[in-house]
């Protein structure tokens, strides 16, 4: 396990896509423990919005950019379970093909296995795996499903939201709670009509919304055709600038090391529970009345543990 | 504890009231053990539906025709936190005024704290007392803010849902996956205009979304008129009257207390988790990358214990 963590930090990938294996089976807790005192300095880029809006061409578009700034890049985007939107695992493979080639590219899927809203509970151990190993900006591009989205925002440096032109849509990411995130925003297919009035609308709510040290950019884009990218990248910089002069980005990261943490101990806590409950005959107890579940609970969480 | 609980059983209202306080506060374990065996038998009905739809207006007249029939009733409203429907709260307080003198109904107001969506945490221990207290039925009402209700199914033997004549609304229902929980629809405010047209609209799309043992009745009502209330009560005590026939309430009733099991273990899980990491200064050690959350969470979850 150390050796395999040795050869991915010294730039094999092979080894690192082992690597990750390893810690999305929950096996890897030595490489884990080997990488996170490494993995706190590459910039977090969190990309959602609701399915369809762009992200994954988005995503595909800003690794050229940061390649051409001569970053090496890693995308960890998480596949959606759901057959609904199937489409994007297989948009995610062709994708993957365009940097294939390219050893300063890591892209790679998790499965979305619907905790931490929307993102896998393997995503935050991939992202400090491939931040250990060097890679630096990550980006982390979400399912998009709404609401589930938030949870993001605790993972992520700099979070964009993607939207797109037409009525309703910035309402939409309001009632997502996605314009309480966002810390740039990028109105996608933008050779729409009603990209005008999504622009005003984000900067109304986003005015009315909140008083910031930092306000939010609306960046245009085209993503399919590569107009507006140059800017979205700008934004990106800007605000990864901004949370450093500020000294924000110690917050940012003492929040996520927080989040990251109750949520090892609530998935610890929880396989703990169901191995009891598996073991133990307590739900037929309960079932038939000879015990009741509170007092059952109880025991099975040992509270002085 | 174990008096007071005494004294419950025997009929002393005050006594029960403490007794639901005490479960509330979660110090009343002792009780809740006491009681359970006994709370297996009372038929338990669920009342939901968008707020305004009149569920507790109906809810009051099923008590006054319950009276007739002889039963002893209870009513564990969930009262909402937010100050958006503070109104409901008031309209409680009001209403329990009509039956303050008869001490066979029980009406207790829960405060909702966001738990188990719409429905408080304490809402299942409330109903155990009540019901072992010799309280049948229960009658459980929600808050009553759409997606969140579909919990109610999992606490109830029969779910009634009140929707309200008008174009939209059983659509309204649909999405927020009303349809499938319901035992009884009941249309209240039947004197608006509309009506027909949303009793055809439910029809159908019950007809369309499944194919059961027992064909959800569509009743229309004027609760504030007492018009309709007689045939609800008739459409609870045939469903009731199926569930028994088919053998089906001891299903219901083994879901419903497996529900119950996995809720209390999920609020033992976070109690347990916040004291955990309440005592130890591992969040230090996290958020200064001296150790990692997975490491962490599992030397905090001794997954052996």
């Amino acid at each position: 396990m150390s050796e395999l963590w040795d050869q991915a930090r010294a730039g094999d990938i092979r080894s690192l896509a082992k690597a990750i294996t390893a810690v999305e089976a929950a096996s890897g807790l030595g490489i884990l423990a080997a990488a996170y005192p490494d993995a706190g300095s590459a910039h977090i880029i969190g990309v959602t919005g609701a399915p369809g809006a762009g992200k994954s061409t988005l995503v595909d578009r800003l690794i050229t950019v940061a390649r051409a700034a001569d970053k090496r890049v890693a995308v960890i985007a998480v596949d959606p379970s759901s057959p609904f939107t199937g489409g994007a695992i297989l948009g995610d493979r062709v994708r993957m093909q365009d940097h294939i080639d390219d050893p300063d590219v890591y892209i790679r899927s998790l499965a979305n296995r619907g905790h931490l809203g929307g993102i896998s509970a393997a995503t935050p151990k991939a992202a400090a795996l491939v931040a250990a190993a060097g890679f630096d900006p990550v980006i982390i591009e979400t399912v998009g499903v709404g609401q589930a989205e938030v949870g993001i925002t605790e993972r992520a440096d700099t979070t964009i939201v993607v939207v797109n032109p037409g009525w309703g849509d910035s309402v939409q990411a309001s009632k997502a709670g996605l314009l309480e995130i966002g810390d740039v925003f990028v109105v996608n297919k933008a050779d729409r009509p009603g990209v005008d009035e999504t622009v005003r609308d984000l900067r109304q709510m986003l005015e009315l919304g909140r008083a910031l040290q930092w306000t939010p950019p609306i960046v245009t884009a085209v993503a399919t055709e590569g107009s507006g990218v140059d800017e979205v990248w700008a934004a990106i910089e800007a605000h990864k600038l901004h949370l450093h002069d500020s000294g924000r980005i110690d917050e940012r990261r003492a929040v996520r090391a927080a989040a990251e943490l109750h949520d090892a101990v609530e998935v610890s806590v929880r396989r703990s529970v169901e191995s009891r409950l598996a073991v133990e005959s307590v739900l037929d107890e309960v079932v038939s009345r000879r015990l009741d579940p509170w007092t059952a609970a109880s025991r099975l969480v040992d509270l002085d543990g």
